[in-house]
């Protein structure tokens, strides 16, 4: 212990606490507890970085080019030759946000993505819709991924449709607890199937390519009938939209990065975004070589074959062994997806904790230097969500993705304004502002083009979702929105009032205690009140001893035991004609209470007997209990409890 | 206010409380709270007092002669005749019962009956026997008639079949609210119904002895069909004994009175005396004038239909309206059965809580001066047993009566216990014991023998339906009422050791303080932890303010605040690495703990922050209860918690 500093007469000493948790089964389950300055050893790389971060978008190209093709069948077979210029369309969106969260992550090197954009650009309320359509559409991945994933093992195994829900929270609780163990735990173990899916699909494009290159490639064998979900109509441009917005659930997952840049090693900032480029890079890569291949092959969209199985099949035909190993990684990745959300939904919600707008215990990073609390509550909804829903991916997806566009939308609009507030800065000025630095940078025009352009654009894709997916579910994620941002703003309300009122800021000096009355209640005289009083003396001069009697003969003992024990302090009999104990004595206590002087402050010293064993309190009236509840909200009351362990 | 009385230096001052209940939900439900004043107002007279306790035993006549039916029927519809002597064996066991319980009530005035008279004579195991045989009987009363009073509804309306479980546990807690409106109250309510009863039984009995003597009395028209349960079989020893056995059903009942003493109007012993008789005589003489009739009229025992709706229609041939009114007064009275529990058990659980052998709160005597927490333990109970056992009557009759017999039988041989050592006493001289005094008698030779006689029969009897109802779920009994003891000794140890911890012989005087030192654990500089500081400083010289650390930059600003703020108090900051908060500090209490000098006081101020609203905790880590929690059991420290209301 060492004596810091010494002046205005206040010691301040500083020491380490030696406490070490013990080994437990938490231990066991999670790993053993990190010293906070352990903290720079559980940041990752890029390779684990592109695992943990990208397989929620990487899992998007397993149905992305399918979406499209559902639409387009409402034209017929012959509206099919759209999927390639429509996947075009989507890769150019996908690089203009890129872009845009390519710049946001070396502006915010903190973290926080669309959030803090939007906090320090286009202001709270939009900082806090953007919060919570982010929020949402992570609860919202775990629950559709899992559910997907796990509809992947029953289509295969149709014995296990009946124990859905439970493999799903079966899976959702063992992604919780690998990412309990730490971020870079959870890295590494699910890297694997997320490199395992990029070869696999690398290879299954690059070989229908080079079949398609040498000729060899044929159309898929006995595909699966059309299914028209809409009456057949001609190619509008709201049909070509509608298709292209589909599509776009193929951007989904590209903002995960930029909410998670905190996990990166330094430089971080550099770190997220070589990731970045690299899982759009890829992401962009497969989905227009699956979108080629599909068109090359005349695959059909449907309910009983996905695309990405005839393409599989087709591509490798009679080469089942490959074929499977597609299938699995596919089905993997899927429910990989959730790690993604798992990753930054604790982020996003600390960042809003410490903000002032979620609970505060929400920033407490647990043993392992996880965001604990907030891995576990993402963990309860989703499973709620995934219980309520029975697993049913059809009744979930409608929900998702109208979040994700949202955040999209707002973060790049609160880009293109921070465009415009750096092109008013002259060259060498600078303006500090919660998240990032602004410096001039000559090209701003353009930069504030592209991300307006692409703001727009996301827009629009979010209203044809909003608008498509109306009915199907899409007012849960427009009602829940904001319901968030009224929590939101409410939490924040309390917050701010708290600081207010316990602010120091013109405050005086603390009162004197012109009085100190000590009121101490007794059941009976024994060794256990005796302590209570021998305490209360120690406190005060002016202590009364008071006694709720609901038993003449009682009252008459505890009398003559007084005058031998109270050591002359003085007894209040209050006799109780209706047998309540606490309600007489709380009036008695107010009545005392209304009468005190400024500054005075009346002690209650209540004798708390403690029993060995905590059911032994159910042979007790929990009186000192009661009394501490009700006496809790009356101020000047100071409630003391002197224990009286027995054993 | 009156000063009492002044001796020793202290002041005993004795005022009543003010405080009046205000109206609520609770008045409407179960009236305005009684003063304890008025609680000789609150006893009945003898006709109430045979409405309340003898509807238990009454009822019974419904279905007792059916019972020996029953069994006499293995031996053949020739068997039948034996009704007649077994019913006058069994009216002879109920003379002697009745005289044994006669006495009691004049023996010990305060109620109690079998538990009471074990207590004072056979010693405290077998008082624990037969509270604890007594007070699971009174739950399956209550699970057992209210069950039996729903099947009569539902074999009318099948169609209630499904609601059985509702009605019943509806009907339950009807009892348990007019039950806690007070014993007076429950009374009036339930004195139509039991009379109602009595009369139309009577109507019934008279009018089949009138049409007996009278030659007009035919025999059952259209019985139902005999069923026999075993195979057929000759008439043996066995099988009387059986059939007597299971008619002393009838008896059940008998002993409510003794242990609702307390209950009556004084003179207390002699009105429940004279009530006790007058029950005892309509019980014998409507059993057996039901006995008489039913083999006279050649009433055959069955499940189809009953041997009562067999006599009131063989009796009342043609007069419909009779024959209802008997059918519906006999569902109502099986019903009120539940009544005679819920006047016993509270009173009973109180003697019991009294002696120390349940905990203390049974004691308490609720709003109405009723034991409303026995009452309300009585009815969950009963509930309970009744949804487990789907409110069916086959499936809980097993349980019962073997606990009213083993109570009979204990009472007995208590009371011929007591009759040896009244014989011992010379004339004049008295012995006084914790229930009753002994003055010498003469006859007592002769009483004791019909006790020890009585207590022998009963005891058969209840050998006899163990051994036959064993299988049928008697052995749950057999296995409750040890476990019920082996709980009442330890609730009993419990209170006997805390009287032993907490007794003031040879206490010396308290020992003097001579330190006192205060920790105040802080999260922060502002109002809250200031108005605390300012407790804390008043309390003693030596004080401490700690300050766990997860956070440097926190830990810094607090050090600043509090050179400004602190008033020079010494500071600790407790760099936690685990970024734990209650633990370091609990570790850190426990080391200066471990150095304090004998009596020396250590006091933990805690700044409690109340919120307005409780859902505001949410939003706030509630470190002061869980330090309370964890300091509870430690000796030598109090904590005390200084509440910062805001508001």
């Amino acid at each position: 212990m060492k004596i810091d500093e010494e002046n205005r007469g206040a010691i301040v000493l500083k020491r380490t606490a030696e406490y070490k948790p013990p080994r437990s089964l938490r231990t066991w389950l999670i790993g053993r507890p990190l010293q906070t300055a352990d903290a720079p050893h559980q940041t990752i790389g890029k390779a684990i970085g592109l695992a943990v971060f990208a397989s929620d978008a990487l899992s998007s190209t397993a149905y992305a080019t399918q979406e499209i093709l559902v639409i387009l069948a409402a034209a017929g077979t012959a509206a099919f030759g759209y999927v390639i210029p429509i996947s075009v369309a989507i890769v150019l969106l996908l690089a203009i946000v890129t872009l845009s969260y390519e710049q946001t992550i070396h502006a915010y090197s903190s973290g926080g993505g669309a959030y803090i954009v939007a906090r320090d650009n286009l202001g709270e309320l939009p900082a806090q819709i953007a919060g919570s359509a982010l929020l949402t559409d992570y609860i919202l991945t775990v629950a559709v991924s899992v559910s997907s994933g796990v509809a992947q093992i029953t289509s295969a195994y149709p014995r296990l449709f009946e124990y859905r829900v439970h493999i799903a929270v079966s899976l959702v609780i063992f992604v919780m607890l690998i990412n309990l163990r730490g971020v870079k735990e959870s890295g590494f173990t699910f890297a694997i199937p997320t490199y395992f899916f990029v070869v696999l699909m690398y290879i299954t494009v690059g070989a229908g390519i080079f079949r398609i290159l040498t000729g060899s490639l044929g159309t898929v064998i006995d595909p699966p009938p059309l299914e028209t979900i809409h009456a057949l109509q001609g190619v509008t441009a709201f049909l070509i939209l509608h298709a292209f917005s589909s599509g776009t659930t193929a951007l989904t997952g590209v903002e995960a990065i930029s909410n998670g840049i905190t996990a990166f090693k330094e430089p971080r900032s550099r770190n997220a975004g070589i990731t970045l480029i690299w899982m759009s890079l890829i992401l962009g890569t497969l989905f227009l070589g699956i979108s080629y291949i599909t068109r090359f092959i005349h695959a059909i969209p449907s309910e009983e074959e996905t695309v990405i199985s005839q393409l599989a099949l087709t591509v490798f035909d009679g080469q089942v062994f490959l074929y499977l190993a597609v299938i699995t990684a596919t089905t993997i990745i899927l429910v990989m997806a959730a790690n993604t959300a798992f990753a930054d939904f604790p982020r996003l919600s600390a960042l809003l904790a410490g903000d002032g707008f979620l609970p505060r215990q929400l920033t407490y990073r647990g043993s392992r230097l996880v965001y604990s609390r907030g891995i576990v509550f993402l963990a309860l909804v989703a499973c709620l969500l995934i219980i309520v829903f029975q697993a049913s991916v059809t009744r979930l997806i409608p929900l998702y993705a109208i979040g994700v566009f949202m955040s999209f939308t707002l973060s790049q609009a609160g880009m293109s304004r921070r465009w415009r507030k750096i092109g008013r800065l002259s060259p060498g000025e600078e303006t500090i502002e919660r998240g990032s630095t602004l410096t001039y940078q000559p090209g701003w025009r353009m930069k504030m083009l592209v991300n307006g352009f692409g703001a727009v654009c996301t827009l629009v894709v979010m209203f044809v979702f909003a608008i498509t997916k109306f009915q199907d579910g899409a007012y849960i994620v427009l009602f829940v929105t904001p319901l968030l941002v009224v929590i939101f703003s409410a939490i924040h309300r309390h917050y701010r009032n708290l600081a207010g009122r316990l602010s120091l800021d013109n405050y005086g000096a603390p009162p004197r205690i012109p009085r100190h009355r000590v009121i101490i209640p007794i059941s009976g005289v024994h060794r256990g009140s005796l302590a209570a009083l021998r305490y209360a003396r120690n406190l005060s001069e002016d202590v009364t001893a008071i006694h709720v009697s609901t038993d003449t003969a009682e009252a008459e003992r505890i009398q003559q035991k007084w005058q031998m024990w109270g050591e002359g302090v003085r007894l209040v009999i209050l006799d109780s004609p209706y047998r309540l104990l606490a309600e007489p004595l709380l009036n008695y206590i107010e009545e005392i209470a209304n009468q005190r002087q400024a500054n005075e402050i009346i002690t209650i010293v209540v004798p708390q007997f403690v029993p060995k064993r905590w059911y032994h309190n159910l042979l007790h009236t929990q009186a000192a209990l009661w009394l501490r509840m009700a006496l809790l909200f009356k101020p000047g009351i100071v409630i003391t409890d002197v224990p009286y362990q027995v054993d």
